[in-house]
């Protein structure tokens, strides 16, 4: 597996062109429409937040990925067209059919993403004007323009591509975490020019998408209008499904940290992982007690291997857990040894939490249950950005 | 049912004496030790933390509760006794041999609640002689004493105290919730001068907890150390079951609200109330998910109405939502009808949100469950105090 240049992304794969522009929805003037275009159907996967409250361009993807093929993913950013009603339908109808007509393609192949302010309705003639121009404008060359235009408190597009063989998979993501001041919303397009069939590349993006976007937790808060959605349209011809996997793997996990990395106010990025549980999902429950513990982030936001925190938020998970038995390592070193501090000094742990990455491995001692989450700390910073006015 | 000064609270009732002193536990020379005696065996009622993760003291008394009566509770801040192994029994057992053998009651006839440091064995000798300071200096004028000797990084002492008729109900509690450095460690303890059988004093106390301290939310993490006690002796004779419901109720609720309007860096104090959810259960899953939203907490902490994030974390909770049925309102201004913006003027929610108190209330419209849930905002404040050094 070869890493390509970051920023051909979701165009590294043969077959791929998109673009990004300003289309007028965001106030700042800034790129926020971004069109992904495929040059023949692609097989499609896709995976959908499992928030009850779902954006209107989520109901509508969710029938459009029954036709199994797609061409093409309109995405804007400055307006999520959640909460929006009947209306909102409308305009992300009006949004695959702009780009539709002029594919020459059945609607059902367009899919919409939305990200932005919720409960506005979308300006959908100015993005109607932007559809017509990006239909002529994508190119191999405008992975990274896609890749800005799906931002919005992001500070840095997030790229990824590789190529294994013959065959190529790319993606990019936006994810404000914690500082989308209206929704935390994720999303995810990955492209791939392997030819996968359609319920091979669904199980391969839910067991990514579960090893990676689903193992991040920022403030623990899930969105109306995550969707992570991967393209195959197989001009590199069959691929050995496992290479292919763990290509998909990786592109996600990178895409995934990135992230987590990129909110606004974070200082610490923290791997937390747990071992031994009862099982793998009591291992997942702990994890995500921990690292969804506003107490346990705000002590590594000062620097403060508190372990103490950590041993209280795995007692009140619903994950089995013998606090005699529980050890806690920071970074390979030893702070909790069958539930009691064990005998490094506090200044050793110290200068370790001092850092911007560490590890902490959790040891329950129970059964074979693992899990691996990737999260960050808690700061003044964050507070000030989501506090809105 | 009448107020009474809230200093009188664990002394409000007859046959009940406290005091509290500084026993050097606490670096600081504040008071650490607090000691509450009933003149005569009193039935004792008590709820633990539900976290495995539990401090010694709490084992110890899960034993001696199941005597069925107390003649004293003693408590210390400073120190939670949590995460001190073999060690921490010894030194539980200790203080409550301590208190009994000058009281000349049976061991078990003494709780014990330790709050503060954890995974720090307990400074045993000073308490020793702390306690036999106590034994003699407990008045029917120390209850503010006793008050103050349990507070950690709370800021006021919490205290309550009413009659109904002949009989009292009084209580002290402490609770840093948000600003606890170590743990969000709860304690309360009650006492009436009420005849309850102890069947009925427990469930009593179970229905009062339920709506009281199980209602507030600071910051979701629960403690390892959280303790509510209960003791009645009975010196004001048989009283009317539904009235001391009542008043435990009462007295509950107004020192669980203390604790959230004490919290360190809390600038609103907001109660959620679900209607009409599916079940209880849901009414109160659907609460917990608003309330303990980071998200949400910091959209109130800027005076911003972004019921967007409260939509949001219906949608994520377990709890059964139907998008296009709900209606929230802001002290019963209505800001979204049927899953939409309702036609209130922003800058007329803001004014509300800009209030340090207001009710936020969530309709779902799908069956007859309900909760009322009593949290704060979440500041740059809170995580200062926090984030340790």
């Amino acid at each position: 597996m070869k890493k390509l240049s970051a920023s051909s992304s979701v165009t590294a794969a043969h077959g791929f062109r998109a673009d990004g522009i300003a289309a007028g929805i965001k106030p700042s003037g800034k790129k926020d429409l971004a069109l992904i275009v495929s040059d023949v159907p692609a097989n499609v996967a896709a995976v959908f937040t499992r928030n009850q409250v779902k954006a209107a361009p989520v109901k509508l993807d969710m029938e459009h990925v029954k036709s199994g093929k797609a061409r093409a993913i309109v995405a804007n950013s400055g307006n999520a067209n959640a909460c929006t009603g009947h209306d909102g339908m409308i305009h992300a109808r009006a949004m695959a059919t702009g780009v539709a007509r002029r594919l020459k393609c059945p609607v059902e192949q367009v899919l919409v993403c939305s990200t932005g302010r919720i409960g506005v309705n979308m300006p959908i003639v100015k993005i109607g004007a932007g559809i017509k121009k990006l239909v002529k404008s994508v190119s191999r060359q405008g992975a990274h323009a896609a890749a800005l235009a799906i931002m919005t408190s992001d500070s840095v597009p997030k790229e990824c591509a590789v190529r294994v063989g013959k065959f190529h998979v790319g993606g990019i993501a936006k994810g404000a975490g914690m500082i989308q001041p209206d929704m935390a919303t994720m999303l995810s397009f990955i492209t791939t020019d392997a030819a996968i069939p359609r319920a091979a590349l669904q199980r391969a993006l839910r067991t990514a998408v579960d090893q990676s976007f689903n193992r991040i937790t920022v403030d623990g808060d899930m969105s109306t209008n995550d969707t992570v959605i991967c393209l195959a349209n197989g001009l590199a011809g069959k691929v050995s499904m496992p290479a292919f996997q763990e290509a998909l793997n990786f592109v996600c996990l990178e895409l995934a940290k990135m992230i987590v990395k990129d909110g606004e106010g974070v200082s610490r990025f923290v791997t937390v992982n747990i071992h031994n549980a009862a099982s793998d999902r009591d291992a997942e429950i702990a994890a995500r007690s921990v690292c969804n513990s506003v107490l346990v982030k705000t002590s590594w936001c000062g620097g403060d291997p508190n372990w103490g925190r950590i041993l209280d938020a795995l007692g009140y998970s619903r994950a089995r857990v013998k606090e005699d038995l529980v050890d806690i390592f920071y970074d390979g070193v030893p702070a909790v040894r069958r539930g009691m501090p064990a005998k490094t000094p506090v200044a050793k742990l110290k200068k370790i939490v001092a850092q911007p990455v560490f590890t902490i491995d959790i040891q329950l001692h129970l059964g074979r249950g693992r899990c691996t989450m990737h999260t960050c700390d808690l700061t003044e910073k964050y507070v000030e950005f989501n506090k809105g006015e």
